[in-house]
């Protein structure tokens, strides 16, 4: 197929990750991510939808700018409880084969050097089918509780370079291809002269190294990034291999696409070098008019709290100070723009009715009607955009999933513009067909060749 | 049955744990720890062999006191390269159904928030079959790379201790039993008036709180513990329901029990409030004489360098400076003792030959022979120390638990010393028959009553 489209599952172990109040539909299942069995059952439709992988976001902390309090949060489950996203990831590849599965971390919190660790074990156990999910923000009660804190003159992007550099020196430059022997013969495990230290010493980090893991089968995993700021873009364009956007309109997406384009081709990478994946809602049922009334029905159940607590954590706006009446146009956020900016193609509607729609699968569209329907509109949505695929937001568990795998993917799959198997590999090799590592003119592959510029460590005499 | 013999099973996420050089055993599968299905089949051989549990060890950094230098441990994958342990909690209970599951985790890196986190996710997904080994120490290489080096007038253990008050707070007190109502009628997830902040300011810690998790099955996972200096008894007898010992004499391991029963009397709590488990290393066969061929062959595989490369990191003394033939009473270790004194009951053998002896197991017995002879001696273990049970290294993966259980265990059970069914239940229901949570007198149930002792957080009325 010339062009494709791609589909990702967002994610979250909670129980209101987009669709605050929905967790209240009769049949939905979020209310049970704290079993292993609602994340393998998920992963079997995913994989059967021929999804590219399957992303688990994270916070550290919880939501409390609206009302200057976690209790909305906590009455709504809007992302607290949360749970940690690592533990997911080696089950899901234990009842799949081929879904990728994204791991949300921050630089801010845990150490490279034992981070590292985590996602050597994890890309290790899963057979290079692990992506990261690079975060630097974070919610203040977060920071507040880890301490943190930066120091004004830090910028968190500039540790997140660092926290980046230190990460790729360990999982590309430490251990050497040959490295492992493994031989029995010899009774050679690994050959001292070919694991280095990496010596790294950094304005954050002081790390010699070695890497504690011989190297995975994708060494780094495949990298994640969602960073709509301008330091984001530049951090995005120079290190991202897949891009998560969300913006409720095509030409916010197709101006962020271009920008980070122009970034990535600075920095002298293709825009073959990344995928982007876009945030949407897909409510599709064997027919429009079933997929109408079922999003009907899903209205209902929306949470306007739940949708203000969040969206009062994503813009640093107290919403609960204005009345449901009170118009978009009105509600200046923390950045000083306006919100109606950030939903711009849209009417100047209320904050109840922002809310009511936001509280549908969250910033991103809604896209609502039978296969050919929802088809279609994907279909303009990649013409309009040049996007390369879609992060799939779920209203309910896991009938959002169920019935983009039954209705939407044949559809699109009869169109010849979705796969009908995986590409064999790792999720690094699925996603780009060029190999299982990063390639350059990626900065992570320049790290590979570091390893010879080591001197050897002393090597100790055999005892016996 | 009046007396009960326990196992449990001593793993690492690694090539060569206890016994090095047994990787190149024939057959031997220690090479496949980076498969998942080297873990999944364990853990159903363990549970068929009615283990209380696996206990997943781990050292961050690497074993370099022996002729200063990592080289040896890389050439004999004496515990490096070593994966992360957390990862394969929820995968070995997805083929488990009562096996308990220890990860050991350090005091010394990860934030307290942020592991309490860790803790209840794997508590959840398994239902309440985690155990955490406490680990207060750790490797001078691992200081090095993560910036964790104490001041010098802060004890480990003082570190420690503030570290696990912070975990009980938020574990046992910052959300109340009734805290998640979870009901779709009444739109509440969370009472927010039940959930709490623990605002924790200490010397090593600020964590205003609250707890990210909902109340995992057991709250605190099963507290394990490996302590045998004064401060680690002190510790142990405070805050561990299991405790690990490594000793390779009966004499010592009644000593040790002494004091740490008589440390646990003065903190208020029983000898029947913890179980001790004793490291050792059984070779068990369908008769004596296979057995001890068997051993034999084990022992022509043995590395002695990488015995010595454990037993320098153990002792913190170089024993690449002295000859094979070197006498044991010659060598000083670092503390100052004389090896001769951690090994007192055996003969005053060399280097060489203590290499030999500690490669199969390491510093705990051997106990080798048919059905018969194996349970006379283990009763004898416990007869003459008061042990509860057994931590049992293996030789080779996995023939060693497969022997135990298929030739081990029903001699046990014939003798009516072992049990032949789990009890149901979590993990502490199974092991102590006295419910899912910490129970006073241990002081980690002190911390649930805090929570009523919190002012409520501020309520915003609902939106809508």
């Amino acid at each position: 197929m010339s062009r494709r489209l791609r589909f990702n599952a967002f994610e979250m172990n909670c129980v209101a990750h987009q669709s605050p109040g929905l967790w209240t539909f009769p049949g939905d299942r979020a209310r049970q991510y704290k079993d292993i069995g609602y994340w393998t059952d998920l992963a079997v439709i995913l994989e059967k939808g021929r999804f590219d992988g399957i992303f688990i976001a994270d916070v550290i902390g919880s939501y409390d700018v609206y009302g200057g309090s976690n209790a909305g949060a906590l009455r709504e489950a809007a992302q607290i409880p949360v749970n940690d996203p690592l533990q997911l990831a080696v089950p899901i590849s234990m009842v799949s084969e081929h879904l990728g599965i994204g791991i949300t971390a921050s630089t801010s919190y845990e150490h490279p050097y034992l981070f590292a660790r985590r996602l050597s074990t994890a890309d290790h156990l899963t057979k290079g089918r692990i992506g990261w999910n690079i975060v630097t923000s974070y919610l203040e009660s977060g920071t507040r509780n880890t301490g943190a804190a930066l120091k004004a003159h830090d910028d968190r992007y500039e540790v997140a370079a660092e926290y980046l550099e230190v990460i790729y020196k360990l999982l590309e430059g430490s251990w050497e291809e040959d490295a492992v022997q493994a031989d029995p013969a010899r009774r050679l495990y690994a050959d001292p002269a070919k694991v280095h230290p990496i010596r790294h010493r950094g304005r954050y980090f002081d790390v010699p190294g070695p890497h504690l893991c011989e190297p995975s089968p994708q060494r780094s995993p495949v990298l994640y990034q969602a960073g709509a700021s301008r330091a984001g873009i530049g951090f995005a364009a120079r290190n991202a291999e897949c891009v998560f956007v969300s913006t409720p309109t095509q030409a916010a997406l197709a101006r962020y696409i271009a920008a980070l384009t122009e970034a990535a081709t600075a920095a002298g990478r293709r825009r073959e070098d990344f995928i982007v994946y876009t945030l949407a809602t897909v409510i599709v049922e064997e027919s429009d008019a079933k997929a109408q009334a079922l999003y009907r029905r899903y209205l209902d159940h929306v949470s306007a709290e739940g949708a203000l607590v969040l969206l009062s954590g994503w813009t640093g706006t107290d919403l609960s100070r204005y009345a449901p009446d009170d118009l978009l146009s009105k509600v200046t956020t923390s950045s000083g723009l306006s919100m109606l900016d950030r939903f711009s193609d849209q009417r100047d509607w209320s904050l109840a009715d922002l809310a009511k729609w936001a509280g549908i699968g969250g910033a991103g569209p809604v896209i609502v009607g039978g296969p050919e329907t929802v088809a279609d509109q994907l279909e303009a949505w990649q013409e309009a955009t040049g996007v390369d695929g879609f992060n799939l937001a779920y209203v309910t568990a896991h009938q959002t999933f169920e019935n983009v795998t039954g209705y939407l993917v044949p559809e699109l799959q009869k169109r010849g513009i979705y796969p009908r198997d995986y590409a064999p590999g790792t999720l690094r090799q699925k996603l780009f067909g060029r190999g299982d590592r990063l390639r350059a003119p990626h900065p992570g592959a320049g790290f590979r060749t570091l390893a010879s510029t080591f001197p050897d460590p002393p090597l100790v005499p055999p005892f016996l």
